[in-house]
């Protein structure tokens, strides 16, 4: 990307014809996108129902390295991680709005990739792009997300509602994002030792693809629905299972039991995880970026939950005093830790 | 803030800790902001009125230098920047997310500064904090305000709503905070080439204070009702009254005709801009970050608004045939242009 030549300087096309030329394809399709791009502010109509917004910064250098994600991508992740937070509600997106900060080197293709990934997320979920900003950056590639969603009061689901005894379910399966990271870092650190080095991804197609195009599970409160369960308590896993269970545990002033051997981590990923010489489960515990849902759910629907193959019921909740641990292979008690400020992962939520 | 000596590291407080320490003091007062920060997003209530939402981000070398910007100055003007946006519309805003990527030059005590503005700001207008995130950044700063504001559907302005003959009318006035960010800059540019240098910054106080700590016209929108006069059409000048009218002419599909000796300049400002050798009438087209609110109303709204001391009627829509123009003051017909990507203004709205 250091080299323009070929490439349409953003430059040429002046501020709204970059604006315009981006967002030619975006078309409104919920009915309560009433005004979107194009005025001081979106105008939007939700009737009765409750508003719910998210908003996310990823920042080049911290949270995606542009040597190894494809802009496309990147434009794609930065949209499911905020569809996730709406989805943790239990509510269903409607709107989203995208800031970014570019510097010099990015041509309107390079643009151009970005939003096709934020399209190709928007149109899995009917989300509209309604607004944003367009700003020159001095260093690097910043994008700012807002998702806009929608519940009916009743549906909404916090993460302070667990009650004793609740089972612990995770959607999906754990780690492998974290490891999909640690192989494109190698290669990465490779590939800079010596530029005639080829880096080998073959193999580790599905850890990448959770790294590099995670899915927000917007699957997962459809199928609760179906299946008539009402999480108590839910949140996304961001920032890896121990971390979010905390949070549940903590703001629904109760403790937990997590199984070992209940947690979904797939043969690939214990695979590489041996090859990088990683613990499997302290990836799943702490490495973050799953992207899955964590939720809990009274034990009256055990039966329709252990049903599911896209859900796994890892634990309970506890009484607080019971404090907050895994269970480890041989009966041992592990209490659980966040990771902090300069853990794994480097994204902190005020929400 | 190359020095922490004194100051408590990010590090020290933790992720979870950081957030709960700067988001303290910020109180929930909408009755509609019914969760705030604290869960994956937050929840929000609007009954039957319209939702109308804003984003703008400010980065740090394009938007603001820290040099000459006090964080709590800056913190200020990003929320004010976005409560501009909903006014514009007409509408009241009601909540605000802000998300922040900052490096590890900055202690606890710089976001402290900076979030005591954005609260000031809030205050202003009883406008709540509910959400957004804190991240690392391996470079400078970026903060990405998201406004969400309310209206009745009737109430809503837009920028494409002007009428042949209708008043074009401007609040407050022009031109002054592009002066004070050229005064700024001198200053800098002084210092930087003599550390002894002593920057001279007395008696450019209204100036420097429209370039730091511009106020949004939340006053304007609230006369207006008070008067009984609906704009036709609205818009905030962020990228300079040129580029604004421009705006509302091309989504009107109409011409308009400026009256220069109509521009509501200050005194002050000329005399900075004689100063600085600028022409002060084109500091007021295409300065920018005025922050005050060009609106368009219908001639029968004429004697009501030429009685408001904050108000300037500067010229009237005209058919499209008759261009986009500036009448000088000796009778001759300028054509009015906005500034492009390389203008004045870095500032780049999708909305």
């Amino acid at each position: 990307m250091d080299n323009l030549k070929g490439f349409t300087p953003l430059s040429k096309l002046g501020e709204f014809g970059v604006i315009k030329h981006i967002t030619r394809d975006f078309e409104l399709k919920q009915p309560g996108s009433l005004v979107g791009i194009g005025d001081d502010a979106c105008v939007l109509k939700f009737e009765e129902n409750r508003v719910l917004v998210t908003t996310d910064m990823l920042i080049e250098g911290i949270h995606f390295n542009l040597i190894y994600t494809p802009l496309k991508h990147l434009g794609y992740k930065a949209a499911m991680v905020n569809l996730s937070d709406i989805f943790a509600m239990n509510a269903i997106p409607r709107q989203i709005l995208v800031s970014i900060g570019i510097s010099a080197k990015f041509s309107l293709e390079h643009l151009e990739d970005l939003y096709e990934g934020i399209k190709l997320a928007c149109a899995q979920y009917d989300v509209d792009l309604v607004g944003g900003d367009t700003n020159p950056s001095l260093t690097g590639l910043v994008i700012s997300v807002t998702v806009i969603g929608e519940a009916r009061a009743e549906d909404i689901v916090y993460r302070n509602g667990a009650q004793d005894k609740d089972l612990i379910c995770v959607s999906g399966d754990l780690g492998a994002a974290y490891l999909g990271l640690q192989i494109l870092e190698r290669e990465k650190k490779l590939f800079q030792e010596n530029s005639n080095f080829q880096p080998k991804l073959e193999g580790y197609d599905y850890i990448l693809e959770r790294q590099l195009k995670p899915e927000a599970r917007g699957d997962i409160p459809k199928l609760l629905r179906e299946i008539n369960v009402k999480p108590t308590a839910m949140i996304d896993i961001s920032d890896g299972l121990s971390s979010e269970i905390l949070h549940i545990c903590s703001l629904s002033k109760l403790g937990c039991k997590i199984y070992q051997d209940k947690l979904p981590v797939l043969q690939e990923t214990e695979r590489v995880a041996e090859e990088l010489n990683l613990d499997p489960i302290t990836c799943a515990l702490n490495g973050g970026e799953d992207y899955e849902l964590l939720f809990t759910a009274s034990v009256k629907d055990f039966g329709a939950l252990s049903l599911q193959p896209q859900i796994h019921i890892i634990g309970h909740m506890s009484p607080s005093e019971a404090g907050t641990n895994l269970l480890g292979m041989n009966g041992e008690t592990i209490p659980l830790r966040a990771q902090g400020w300069n853990g794994l992962n480097p994204h902190h939520h005020l929400n």
